[in-house]
């Protein structure tokens, strides 16, 4: 049965779900940082889901990258799925700046998680449930 | 027109095509890494293809990821779509092993790619052509 990897719980927050992922806030306010993770037991591979699944993966990705394009005016999206740590699938989503603090270098295991404040964090799930609110359940 | 972007030309070797994509090994023996590229102007990021392409762009990663991990017998694939220095909607899948340079960490922007001889690029390039037969035109 699906359950979130118990890492991926305690590094993020709870945006919502989709119909297929469930939508998470990287706690990481050095970069906004969505993460989707396909409701799917023992997938590690995006090629694991069934080609619908991976269909609608691609969709909800898509959907994700573009409002967050959007409301954070970014300059570029970084989408991976990598896994070297956490085995279960997840989709990365991270909004660019050529301002940031590793740019123009992946975001992926370059110094460290700054947290969110309580209020920061309600402020920007507040924000990520507006705009992705089309494609929550 | 659409035009391989000219950094991608000089880091690669070209496999072949797909329907939608150009399918390039990178020169680099530290991993086995191949890049799709699809064959549309000015597309930066996968939203910006049509939901269509977007399904075929999955199509086409998955099916390389799934022959890379069989043929490697790698222990994870990592699929990304960076772009922070080629602009040019490229989709990274390496193949990784806990033993690799680099593992855990993604392989972008750590350490120097180390360049094929002429008849090692000839082999791998043969092996992932016939792997990837299936979908090359």
């Amino acid at each position: 049965m699906y359950e979130l990897h118990p890492k991926l719980a305690q590094d993020t927050f709870s945006i919502g779900e989709y119909e297929l992922s469930e939508v998470r806030l990287m706690n990481d306010t050095r970069y906004p940082w969505v993460i989707l993770v396909p409701k799917r037991f023992n997938v590690g591979e995006i090629y694991q889901l069934s080609e619908e699944e991976q269909q609608r993966l691609i969709y909800e990705s898509s959907f994700t990258a573009q409002q967050m394009m959007e409301l954070f005016s970014a300059e570029k999206m970084n989408v991976a799925a990598i896994g070297n740590i956490v085995e279960q699938l997840h989709l990365h989503h991270v909004a660019r700046f050529t301002t940031d603090v590793t740019w123009p270098l992946p975001v992926w295991g370059i110094g460290e998680a700054q947290a969110y404040s309580d209020v920061a964090a309600k402020a920007m799930l507040s924000q990520l449930r507006r705009v992705l609110d089309d494609l929550l359940i």
